[in-house]
């Protein structure tokens, strides 16, 4: 399953491969793209016993290893799992084909029409960890905005991303798309992927998914640019204008219904002056099991409540933990989301019209939201239809990241003989 | 001029000053903004006899030094050009502002209002090489897009660079704009720069404008995402159903109205069928002091051609030499730019609407021309108003590059209440 022999797991190869399809994937119709969509989303269907096979072997390996049951959990590949992914598959086929798209046009004084035209980005380096079913959705998504794509799993997942990357060549075959349009790279040595991210000529685009330290090494080594999904340290800040019972779902829902993900809220901030909504607030969050991390005003009289460090409130929990502070100011509410967050999703819950607009324009994350859960900063939810992931990143896309994010434009520039004078 | 004891050339503080400005920038009005902005213009106008001074300077220094006439052509600035400069950023005044525009907007199933609002990138590190100008330019198109901007130019330009960071700095106070909104870098240590590429928790884009050297050097150095301008490689090619005079038009404008600018022509693909063209089109080229390097057909019979070398086809000449050769068909000139040209700009002329949209869709180039010169892929000729380059990345932006290209954008959610279920 490791290094091989075989000369076509060459980093320069694969990409090379890669890169001799991306004209013929750039061309492609949208109905050809979707025909193989729905192959897939079919012989997923249909390959249910071999994929979850495979999966169980992985899924050995990892606990004879001593993996965690929470990292067991996300590489299982289940029956259920599976009609998933082949549903979200066909789920992208109903999704408009963002390239060709006209962005912009308009027509010079000197009569040249001058448009923008989207236009795919280039081959696609895939680096995850555990998820198998990314292995799909990435595959999906980038053939579906017309790049090519090498699929770099994490080693614990081999043998079903292997078996995924089997129906996936299959289908590309069946549907007459190119053979390399999507490779899952066979090593897991890890050096490849050192060698992959060198390659600038040919990759338009490196893309991590895991955790910080593949992130981090992604964009240290990466000589193209790198679209990255980094650290949610999330906030909801409760003005002294806000409804106790907004703020009560709002924060609820935005700790606890599901704190494992990068949108769930890390610290509630709450205006001195809604200093009374806070034993209503407290008690609903410990009631749902939430440890409470507070500053000194917040933790006084509050059985069960620790001390938040000032490593507390720059930490993306991930689980149910919540750090508290009391503010003075909506000023002092800025001021910490902007000290302490990741520029990833920010919530304000109020009444007041002039607050509202003041967080807007003053908190500067991929999303800022007013009276709502900070769980919308998601694909699905503002209406991309699927992501492959949300950017933490300012440069070329913020925030969810779905088939318009995977292109890029070019000029096309329509005369009849003009020359510049 | 380099190295100082003083603590105020530390990139890291320089790039913390122009951090602190980056919220106060974002969040300026327009009209504050263009206030600046005519108050540079009139100092540029009020300060031609210390710049002419300073720039005497420095050409004098650079003459000493050995510098070419060329080069010192471009270090040169004169009245005009400091006139020129301010109905530049005068210009930049009239342009709409790119920050809180928005992008798309639209109401969710549940009643959240998705918006996307274009916000500044953050602090810009532009690095240059002679030309004075870009310090005026860079600076208002900075400013006016609400990122702070950090100025590092050649040392060659060094005094008037200073002199023109003296007047940038006047203005900003008188406007009352932020002090460190603009900042130009006092030392001409080359290490420094080195020191600012590594600073991505500060600065969100570097940008280099110069030779190819120096962008190679940033493209490798930099931790933060670069927006470069590289090689211009173009493109004419005339199809069989071109007809001479617009062929003529195209290419001689192409080639010779600013041979030494990125959108140039370099090469002149020749379909075989209109062979009968080169004759004309050979002699008018050689009239206007065109050296021809030709493949053989074409060399064959023409008096004072040379033979075209695989580099010659690679190579932004950037003088009036132009690499010539007969192809095929439509199909083997798109594979002769794809395998030798730059991505930049590609033109097609030719009478044939199938010709042209399949050069439109096949050549993936910054901007794709038919039936006019290359020389319109610019910003003023698109419409951008003022460029700070021409990109030729295909990630964040494309071809020219103007106030839009310096923004991104965040969403903005606003709900009443909702949470996720």
């Amino acid at each position: 399953m490791t290094q091989s022999a075989d000369s076509s797991v060459a980093p320069r190869i694969i990409a090379q491969q890669a890169h001799s399809t991306a004209a013929a994937l750039a061309a492609l119709a949208t109905a050809r793209k979707n025909r193989w969509l729905r192959l897939l989303a079919d012989a997923l269907r249909a390959s249910v016993a071999p994929l979850v096979a495979a999966n169980q072997q992985d899924l050995a390996a990892a606990q004879q290893s001593g993996m965690s049951s929470a990292m067991l959990d996300r590489l299982r590949l289940d029956q259920a799992g599976i009609l998933a992914l082949a549903a979200a598959v066909e789920q992208i086929c109903l999704l408009p084909d963002p390239v060709g798209e006209l962005i912009s046009g308009e027509r010079r004084p000197n009569g040249l029409q001058v448009s923008r035209v989207r236009v795919p980005l280039g081959v696609v380096f895939f680096i995850y960890e555990s998820r198998p079913n990314v292995t799909i959705d990435a595959a999906a998504l980038c053939v579906k905005s017309g790049n090519p794509v090498i699929l770099r799993g994490g080693s614990e997942a081999i043998r079903t991303n292997l078996e995924l990357g089997r129906l996936i060549t299959e289908t590309l075959a069946a549907a007459g798309l190119p053979e390399h349009a999507v490779q899952v790279v066979r090593s897991t040595d890890r050096q490849l992927v050192g060698e992959f991210l060198q390659l600038s000529d040919l990759i338009s685009l490196a893309i991590p998914r895991g955790g910080r330290s593949l992130i981090e090494r992604v964009t240290r080594d990466a000589r193209m640019p790198v679209l990255k999904h980094f650290d949610g340290v999330c906030h909801v800040f409760v003005d002294q204008s806000a409804e106790l019972q907004m703020a009560l779902d709002i924060v609820i829902n935005s700790k606890c219904q599901r704190p494992a993900v990068c949108n769930a809220a890390e610290t509630l901030l709450l205006h001195v002056n809604a200093a009374e909504l806070w034993p209503s607030l407290s008690a609903a969050l410990q009631q749902r099991g939430v440890e409470l991390r507070c500053c000194e005003r917040s933790r006084a009289g509050l059985a069960g409540a620790v001390a938040a460090t000032e490593q507390d409130y720059r930490t993306e929990h991930g689980a149910l933990i919540l750090n508290v502070r009391i503010v003075d100011s909506l000023e002092q509410a800025i001021e910490h989301i902007r000290s302490y967050g990741s520029g990833h999703t920010d919530a304000i819950v109020t009444r007041c019209l002039e607050a509202a607009g003041h967080f807007e324009s003053a908190v500067d994350s991929s999303a800022v939201v007013i009276n709502a859960s900070t769980r919308f900063n998601d694909g699905g939810e503002l209406g991309l239809g699927a992501e492959i992931g949300i950017s933490t990143d300012r440069f070329h896309a913020r925030g969810p990241c779905g088939l318009r994010e995977l292109t890029t434009y070019k000029y096309v520039i329509r005369g009849t003989g003009q020359v510049r004078g």
